[in-house]
């Protein structure tokens, strides 16, 4: 293990989060906050400051790692932007208990969207701390550690491949162009320029009751696929206008990040021969369908039914979690719908989580062509996806990674069931908070449906869900890892 | 496709069926029961036997089949037997609907023990006919294919190997002998008497409700793992010692014959040391434990925690459902342990449903080593059951059928969502519904726990359950291959 590196690229990240705090502090001096406001933002600003500085102060001797040292350098950051993070809230005393402000923030970098707030709460907290809950989840939805690799010089290639691999997402993790850098910031780019679009949308829009603050939260909920917004009742609590925009925007946001670069540079060809894409849109198109069938009783007119149905799907498949309604009501065929979206996510390289569309497209194509191998032996036939054949160790590495996924899920209903006295806990609760904090959507159904939130839980239960949470935005490997005993012990 | 071969063989059966109607037969002239329910019997008798007997009659020319032809006659078959099994229900009028007779019928074949009836329609059901009911778990448990190959001689041996695959259970299905007639017989004769010491068990015990009738229906219930009881309370109807009795025999009967046959032989050391083995006694020591902790608020004293945690856990991993007390109302994280045991299921080669333990401790061995390879990249383990290491062939088939298996769970508890008029479904009732009955257990929670039933499904819905039951039972292929266009497709 490279113990000077990971000290190093620690101390980078510690001393990112302490500037990019200077934005909600800002906003705290902009709209005139109480003093104690102010202090909440620069007392963690001026330490994180100081340790980061002097963390990264001393250059690593060695520059180079391993895939192993790449995904600790990963699982760490996240936990200590996490720790770091929530510091705010309790200062403030807006969240004054440690484990809701790590539940919270965490659920902010990890682009999750579940809060231990209620409505009224939300719609009562101050603009600084709405800010600050709503811009972690841009820092989360591309990574912060792809914005160090791509706008600080000096790292090695070989190093950089290791941890980005293990903070993007999705079974293959390409490079665009010949450097990796390059590849990051033409990312990032694209992530910003995608941002101001959508920012500006919701400005031009004739809906009075989206201000310049309120279209800056709606705007990093989307783009991180996060979903926290500055209102109780979500997206619901704007005009129809808003919501189609930002329907619309959440899909984008599920798409993969290296075909938009595929248009940019004009080979729009390449960019629509991605099955994934395809597969992405035909997923929608078919949920939307069926949940509006589904849900045709219980709204007025057509236009609303499609509406909450377009809004819903497109919400859930791109595990932002934002709400026009409240879905936790509707029938259980829609219920079962949406958390086979939540399950399955977005496109590999977006900033979406979930198990991504790209493993689910591999997964049923190696299943199908096994059961017609059992029908006629003798057929040999390779599996294709963008029409080159699949190689074995990535269709291996993607069961592996499914098979986890599902244990996490699994194993973490179990936990989060064992203790919790303020609440009476029934399954689908307990296994739907699972499944919403380890696809990153937010919501879930039952007691943490649309309508309520996660406070009923006990510390031990939000620890829990945190942690699920990082463990799904990080594809789990980095998080497992840490936990594993042999990834500490030292090798010749 | 074998065209001969396949009607000599769903003869057979048919004409099996129809003797095998003779016991309720007896049964409802032995309790002098109105004409009606002896007529219900007499006529699907008279015609499956001579159907049963036209379509045996002309011996196939050709014997010899392929893999693809076992699973077609085993999905077949087992279709049939319920088409015709159901028959006595709608004649007696006792189960009229003919959706609600093929979904009990069904059930019981399958050894699921789901039911669309009421705690009181099921204590004033006819005698011959819950006889009926009961008794076709004994014949669905060990499977009435490996009854004809063993009993019926002239068969093949190699056609005996696709047909015995078909319709046993497990990832491997491999030989106790040489001969595969003779392992099948062995089989046989084994559940034969286990079905008897535990018969006559009931019979010694000094609970006075328990006569010849109820041991009767109570042995059929835990033999074939089925579940269905003579009376709405289930096995809480009787006294404690008989609760202690039928939980261990429900443990006994999950566990793989080929472990009694060694035992038998005397291979005591060989017998130990199957892996498969203790799996499934950790698993029911752990859930017991875990239960017991968790309800202990739930009853008065230890000895009923202890007691109806035990049956519980023995109940869903065998996956037979009877219950002992209202599980449905347990708090979540007993809930979850027994949803995750109801997926778990108990050994290969038992009359028990569900996943299997093997196929979970291959998954979970190959996963560990896959996260153990992404460690250390160097380091080659080779994964190894019962101390020979895993073929390549048999991990990926085990991971087929777990994708299939969870695909088909979450398939079907879409469609049973779609329409249910006399039903307000939720998804906690839908998905345990369909894992209830893909795993073979029967109640599941919500809507259809044990103090409820499977009524308020439409027609439809309950159709859907009843082909994923005997998907469940026949370990999903034969019923897949059913629905799939090339099986049909001449070859050359």
């Amino acid at each position: 293990m490279n113990y000077g590196l990971i000290r190093n690229i620690l101390g980078k990240i510690i001393l990112l989060v302490g500037i990019l705090m200077s934005l909600p502090l800002f906003v705290s001096l902009y709209y005139k906050e109480p003093i104690r406001n102010t202090i909440s933002f620069l007392i963690p600003m001026a330490s994180l400051l100081l340790i980061g500085f002097l963390m990264s102060f001393f250059k690593a001797k060695n520059t180079s790692i391993m895939a192993r040292d790449g995904f600790v350098i990963v699982g760490l950051s996240w936990l200590l932007m996490s720790l770091f993070g929530c510091i705010p809230f309790i200062i403030s005393k807006e969240i004054p208990n440690f484990f809701d402000a790590f539940f919270e923030i965490t659920s902010g970098f990890t682009t999750t969207g579940s809060t231990i707030l209620s409505g009224e709460k939300i719609d009562s907290l101050s603009k600084s701390m709405l800010f600050w809950r709503s811009f972690s989840h841009w820092i989360g939805g591309m990574g912060i550690l792809v914005f160090i690799l791509a706008f600080i010089p000096e790292s090695k290639d070989g190093t950089s491949v290791h941890i980005l691999r293990a903070e993007s997402t999705g079974p293959k993790v390409g490079k665009l162009v010949s450097k990796m850098q390059v590849t990051s910031r033409i990312l990032y780019l694209i992530y910003m320029g995608l941002t101001g679009i959508m920012f500006i949308t919701l400005l031009i829009l004739p809906d009075k009751k989206m201000g310049i603050f309120d279209s800056l939260i709606t705007t990093f909920g989307t783009a991180g696929t996060g979903g926290f917004s500055n209102h109780g009742a979500s997206i619901g609590f704007y005009d129809p206008c808003v919501q189609y925009t930002v329907g619309i925007f959440m899909i984008l946001f599920g798409v993969n990040f290296s075909i938009y670069y595929l248009i940019l540079i004009g080979q729009f060809k390449e960019a629509f021969k991605s099955e994934e894409l395809w597969w992405y849109l035909g997923l929608i198109t078919l949920a939307i369908v069926i949940v509006s069938l589904n849900v045709m009783e219980v709204y007025n007119n057509a236009e609303e039914v499609f509406r909450h149905s377009f809004f819903q799907v497109a919400s859930i498949i791109s595990t932002t979690g934002f709400s026009t309604t409240d879905y936790g009501v509707w029938p259980a065929l829609s219920c079962a719908v949406l958390m086979c979206l939540t399950f399955i996510g977005s496109c590999a390289g977006s900033t979406a989580g979930g198990l991504k569309v790209s493993r689910l497209a591999i997964i049923t194509k190696t299943t199908i062509n096994d059961i017609e191998k059992m029908i006629s032996p003798r057929k040999v036939k390779i599996v294709r996806m963008n029409n080159k054949p699949l190689d074995n160790t990535v269709i291996h590495s993607v069961k592996t990674f499914a098979t986890c996924y599902v244990v996490i899920i699994v194993f973490c209903t179990l936990l989060i069931s064992i203790y919790n006295p303020n609440m009476e806990l029934d399954p689908l609760t307990a296994f739907s908070s699972s499944l919403t904090c380890i696809s990153n959507v937010g919501p879930g159904f039952g007691k943490v449906g649309p309508a309520y939130n996660f406070s009923g839980y006990s510390e031990f239960s939000k620890m829990v869900l945190s942690i699920e949470m990082i463990a799904g935005r990080l594809e789990i490997f980095p998080i497992l890892l840490l936990f594993a005993p042999s990834t500490w012990k030292k090798r010749v």
